[in-house]
């Protein structure tokens, strides 16, 4: 939101080794640079119908409100059969739609595993044939069925699923339960470990989560509230989209004396604490669907060219925007700059995955890399680069999140809104904190690291909202 | 540690209302005028003599790196008669030495709760005259006995202690259990709700914990690792004194499963969690122990300048200094200044209380400000003021603890081993966080807020590190 004209100082002294001398060179330079960004190619034309587009500044303003207004509550745990209605056959993925036949190797990875762990083949690798006969089986985004996914983003009747909802409206979003880090099935492993670890979750973490859940609704105590500890995990060193381990121990502070209370046997209390404690990441899957519950309360905003989803399956990277419908605007999945594990290199890397990049629709994750600059240690950077990253957001984005707030920024709220038309005239590309899933189906994760999406959906985006702009405009 | 030569910027241009311009306002200016302040007064022959002792600056060598050689492991729990050999009526107290006589108001009503916890009397207000008839009962500070107490810090024999060691030698250090907030004896309220929280805590929260902290070492698995998590939340936004949230939820990890094993009934082991989950002050009382185990590594090393306790007992303000034995060097405690709960104003205060400002003596807390900007909403003052705090106490400062960086700061250790000469030397004194308690006995809590130490004790510590100094030259 910086809107000050700025002009590059001549010379500044640095003091120490410290912050200012790189506040300067990495802050203060790229913001005086973007003034002077031309806007993406072709788009000046489009960029101007939408700019006279009457609705447009009132829509925006209502979108954002929208979003805003909306608070996660997790009121229930349950099978994806019971709430999303999935059935036998049918696979929920992360992204935009796609089929087996042009499905990455970390998607088809995970659909093999859950087609075994379904019983629909024994071995995993025997659904290759399965998937490529396409009999009886199906494939869906999981963003058709109100439910997000991160990396691989599979979803089969018999995964458990967080069910949240806005208190004001009722509406709800869906999101599995995660699987820890290492061999996983939303990496493509598909590991008779990783089947093991599915069907204990469906078994015991599940229902355990879902009696503890239920009982705080009961109690008059309350549910859990996802805002409310996204709030709180933001000033602890979280992005929420990479780092989710504030928010996990806030989660497990909230169920923990539920689930010892629950009248299941101490063991598997234990035993579920001591994993959901022991997977820093476990929250990620509380703050995707609370974000994608605000996001949905913006959806079909006629005239509104803020996004309210970014989505990537691996193959491709869409967006959907509050103006246009459902309509997927899609470009191929770029590979990530970060860093690698053990001895993976850039070369194992799968392209950009998951439906996890609803955290930076939603303004945290790479939009807060000001909040966690700890960060920099796994996606790579440096921690004026995560200062900047925000600033950077700011100039893309429609205004700010004040329940989000940035301490070292002084508590500035977090850049909230994507908006098309900005990201057009200035070129500057959302900023993507991300996971990195091995190219090929059972490896599982290789690195952790940044990533933005292909530039030329912004102006597919901004194509079709100035043809509606122009439709509604009498000749 | 900046030693590079400045100058004054003549002109810098804002960009944004943000963190440069104050950076350039808060930090900049101010560090350069540390280089032009004059020594306290009447100190420039003392700091010449110490300056040229032989054994110095190899002294504080070995001081230093003895503090950050110490790791603190939770060992074990249990109560002070069984640990400290504490009998009935002996009172361990926060600060140095001092009386009934001189005991400041929530001193006293510690001290009156905790003598009704011991039986001596029925009616805490009967402690009174026990006090002051001094018939049976004797006041004794925390620090003589290897332990560290909170505000009033008082200690009685069936309070339940955590026990920490150092891995390396087998040392030991010892702290009570925290209370939580609001009306606890350590802020000098003994009302019967105090006294049946603490009773609880004894027949309860100590059995329970002492369990699962032993099942914990038997296993295996290992005992909680103190210095680890502290190393952990000083990036999760906690400086480790006034904020505690994030060790507090790591603590909880680390022993829910335990305690879920402990075969204690459910219904104790879910009141415990919630305890535990709902007081982010918890985690204080192993924050602190760790650094004094941390510190006493270095006591008695021959002159060492470094200071090795700050300590208040609400009356008094007292350091001991590595070079100088057991001695305290003492001035009147002062007033916080700060936010305060409620109502309550600067008349409620008392000064300052508390062995907690160990938590700075080792580097953390006040010296960590940069680590928790989110705290100057706690403890007042502005995010720019808390950058500017950590890197004012590099100042005065023999170093940096590796372990505990600071990631805004590009995970620069925070500044450890407060130097007595560099202090006399600046001028600058160290930077404590701290709670208020009401001056009245029994009130409880009032505010938090910063506050420094007597400066005149430092002077006083210098000039018998001179006289030892000279004592020990050949004439």
């Amino acid at each position: 939101m910086t809107t000050s004209r700025t002009t590059t100082p001549g010379a500044v002294v640095n003091v120490g080794a410290d912050l200012l001398a790189d506040a300067v060179a990495d802050q203060a330079v790229p913001v005086a640079r973007v003034d002077w960004r031309p806007p993406m190619p072709g788009t000046e034309d489009d960029l101007a119908t939408v700019a006279a587009d009457p609705l447009r500044r009132t829509a925006n303003e209502r979108a954002l409100a929208a979003v805003l207004d909306v608070t996660a509550t997790l009121v229930d745990v349950a099978p994806a059969a019971e709430v999303l209605g999935l059935e036998r056959g049918e696979f929920l993925h992360a992204g935009p739609p796609i089929g087996w036949d042009r499905a990455s190797g970390p998607l088809r990875g995970a659909l093999m595993g859950g087609a075994a762990l379904e019983g629909l083949v024994d071995d995993p690798e025997d659904a290759v044939a399965l998937f490529e006969s396409d009999a009886g089986v199906s494939l869906e985004p999981c963003h058709h069925r109100s439910t997000v996914g991160p990396m691989a983003g599979v979803v089969t009747p018999s995964m458990w699923m967080f069910v949240l909802e806005d208190a004001a409206t009722g509406r709800r979003t869906y999101c599995s339960l995660n699987e820890g880090l290492g061999k996983v099935l939303r990496y493509g492993a598909y590991s008779p470990e990783v089947l093991t670890r599915l069907t204990w979750m469906n078994r015991v973490l599940g229902p355990l989560l879902q009696r503890a859940v239920r009982a705080l609704q009961d109690s008059g105590q309350g549910a859990v509230d996802v805002t409310g500890i996204l709030t709180q995990m933001l000033q602890m060193g979280d992005e929420a989209h990479n780092r989710n381990r504030a928010g996990t121990l806030m989660l497990l502070r909230d169920l923990a004396p539920a689930m010892v209370r629950s009248g299941f046997a101490s063991e598997d209390v234990a035993e579920a604490l001591g994993f959901v404690g022991g997977n820093d990441h476990f929250f990620l899957n509380l703050a995707m669907p609370a974000c994608k519950l605000a996001l949905d309360a913006a959806r079909g905003t006629d005239g509104s060219t803020m996004v309210v989803a970014m989505a990537r399956n691996g193959t491709d990277f869409g967006i959907q925007v509050a103006g246009t419908g459902d309509e997927w605007f899609t470009g191929p999945a770029q590979l990530a700059d970060g860093l690698f594990l053990g001895d993976y290199g850039p070369e194992d890397a799968n392209p950009d995955i998951g439906d996890s990049a609803i955290t930076e629709t939603a303004g945290i994750g790479g939009f807060a890399m000001a909040t966690a600059p700890a960060i920099v240690r796994f996606v790579g950077g440096s921690v004026p680069d995560a200062l900047a990253t925000t600033r950077r957001m700011h100039e893309i984005t429609l205004g700010e999140n004040p329940r989000w707030s940035v301490p070292v920024l002084e508590f500035q709220g977090t850049p909230t809104g994507i908006d098309v038309s900005r990201v057009c005239r200035t070129g500057i590309l959302p900023q993507i904190n991300t996971g990195m899933a091995g190219r090929v189906a059972g490896v599982g994760q290789v690195g952790a690291g940044l990533v933005t999406p292909p530039a030329e959906i912004f102006p597919q985006a901004l194509a079709r909202l100035a043809a509606l702009a122009a439709a509604r405009t009498p000749a």
